[in-house]
């Protein structure tokens, strides 16, 4: 489901942030929906993530029972396949939840 | 009384926060409470720590005479021996007393 | 408990506010912890509330369990009839409990 | 499938608040996700709104195709039903989309 | 351009409020661009302003020349044209220019 | 040296507002520069005052000894006088001198 | 101690607003010192305060051990004397104490 | 279109910084505006650029259908191109579009 | 003056930071107050800073006449020689004065 | 112009941050005021700068046609000539133009 460009600048090492504070899936213990915000970080390799396709795909876990530490790894091996990056963190922060918050924090660089 | 789940991706080092902001306890010199907020910062190994196990545990704390010092340290030994994590960090901030504000930041690396 | 002292400038109708961020009590359904803030505002007449004896006053109903609306009603009662002051307004705002936060706002008027 | 408990203080007029900032529904015309945050205050009269039931009664609008304008409305009026308020505001603010943010303020006075 | 839906609560008196925060247009002046926030709120009769055609007809400004202070009371009448609505506001804030920054605020009321 | 335009919106009272955050002037009593914001909020009557015109007035302050009332009181009445507006204020912030701020606050209003 | 200087524009009712944010006084049970903001806001008749000699009269309070209601009322009931302003308030914030902040609001009105 | 004067101190590195909250340019797909905040923070080696004719290079793309990666690197490209500088890095952070913002952050050093 | 206590985990690197927000002292030239705030960070040896002792040792320059500079570095070898600490950091930012602030930032590191 | 006192903790290197928010020069070009914020950190060797004839200095470029370029590194040459401090810094912060604010990063650190 997720969608690519090409990156048109491959000679040069920058990064692309993408904040998405709209991301909700559901508990799997208690059914109860999870609400967060993710911070995608990444260096293209040759391809670049679609802003629409992403946006799709993260709907995708809107009924979903996922974990925190699941989503937000699973999310992370999803990009890393579609898009092979030169580096690639994800910072997903999730809202309170019996007076606790979370966040969990995942990174993945390409090897040379 | 501290529970935990098994963590599903050990192949990757990644960093799981987790902020408390409703901690107390009771200063064992004035008997009076202290109230705090504590953020743990940490890459798990074979263990994650479970959130409501985690709350419950930080409760014990509520009625309890305890420095600064010592319940921050204390509660760092506890999540070490629970979880054996790669790494861990506590920052505990407390509430002004007198005027004066006070942080104790405790850190743990697993050795090689 | 509740302690207090003479109003030294009866002819002059003016107001104190009081906040109190470090209140808890204990939710009678769950028997988990609430927190909130507590911020007084009144018009004293004869006496006004001394300090430290509101601080032991409040720190009574740390382990207690009682509801929002009730506690808050309750702790005006108590100052209303304390004081007896040409006004008072209280304000509680608890922390979020399943993403939802609450706060119980109770005035009180002398009748002339 | 929203519960109410009983006003322990209905001779005096006072305000409760509710914000409620995980509130999502669907994009009728889109299919899209919308979210916002709710925020109620009302006086009570005989009645007030249970916490937990207002969470699963929000929770409904998760997978339902509605207009801003039809669902605050709607809240509002559900609301009015069930506790008979003497007074109920309900202020809804919706995420930016196409870069402009919405809120709707609604408002009812029980008739003398 | 502006297109509208029926207001389908016309029995209650009720405020929508609208942010634009990327509204652009052209000094007539020195030919140099401002640009500025537009916030309306307005109490709906029979009709609502349908929010993709209110975009659609605020970027008929973007290479428009005109001042401030026309550029706002023209789209309030525009507005109000379309809409009739029992009371409208619209706040208009522009960015800084020499130092210097401008907002206009404009209101109509429909007359009993 | 202050100008204006015609206001082309005679028939519908309206409020301009203008914040200049790099006023300065001259203290008369110890020689060293005063620095403050200025705000404008005016319903125009037939006229409104050019912008640039009045950042060039206001720069005449520059170099000028003059005392933080009389400045603001002088500044309102040459708008009153220039403009004949149907009302106006000015609220003068000046930065700290001595770890204390003030503001002037004026405000004239047309008679009928 | 407390200087004035004349009022050049008895004609307008105008505010002067000052905020002093370094008061320091001693408090009599304790003997600690206690710091907070001083807001204040008047409408002056014939005279206005000298800030410098504002500043003067202020530190006087540094080492005297005085309660928050009485230097608050005490300060305005000097001021009124001075300055017999058409109107005159006094916001006193103090820093926390216990955890607890208390401000003291105090006005007065010239009679007609 | 761009114009640059001459850096008077070559002899040492120091970073010049650059920021316009007033970019925009069209999406080429949809047709529809893009906003964003363009900084920029360089250090000079002969060359500076002239500020407004920076401003007027940046309109140059308020009509043109370019996407995100490519105007921040072509923007970047251009810089270099005229000024040689030592070190440049160009920050570019959109305005949400369904939800999500994006950056990007692009970096040249120059080959010694 | 000052008092300590025994370090109870002497065997971990670990950091204490302390917020004193209420200092003051006497500028020896002019005679007038100075305000700041005081930031410890510290890395204990054998000995901990005991609170209340810190805040009685730092009312001693309440009266005192001392420069900034002076008053950091000699709070800070007051420091070194009761903790004998690992390492130590002191931040001392002081209010404006002339429009113009200034902190001083000392740091002592223990000789392996 | 600038006058020094002797720094008397040579022994230790320590760093010294003055900020100035209210410096002001004019724009050789256009006549016009610029506006800006020096904020100084350095590490004095011999002599520290004396804060009033730093507020003299600086209000030297008042009336003084200079660029932002320009006048950041004539100030840090002359504090360099004048303190021979063994590091330096300034960063100066200029308000927006045109839309576009600017800033100039200059250092200098002793050679050994």
């Amino acid at each position: 489901m997720l969608d690519t460009f090409e990156n048109t600048y491959p000679n040069r090492d920058y990064v692309i942030e993408i904040v998405c504070p709209e991301f909700t899936s559901v508990c799997p213990k208690t059914g109860q929906p999870d609400y967060g915000t993710l911070t995608f970080q990444y260096i293209p390799d040759k391809r670049c993530v679609e802003l629409k396709s992403l946006k799709f795909y993260l709907q995708q876990f809107r009924n979903e029972g996922i974990f925190y530490e699941n989503v937000t790894n699973k999310i992370l091996d999803d990009m890393v396949q579609l898009l092979e990056p030169r580096w690639i963190k994800l910072i997903a922060s999730f809202t309170p939840r019996g007076g606790i918050s979370t966040s969990v924090i995942v990174e993945h660089k390409k090897e040379a």
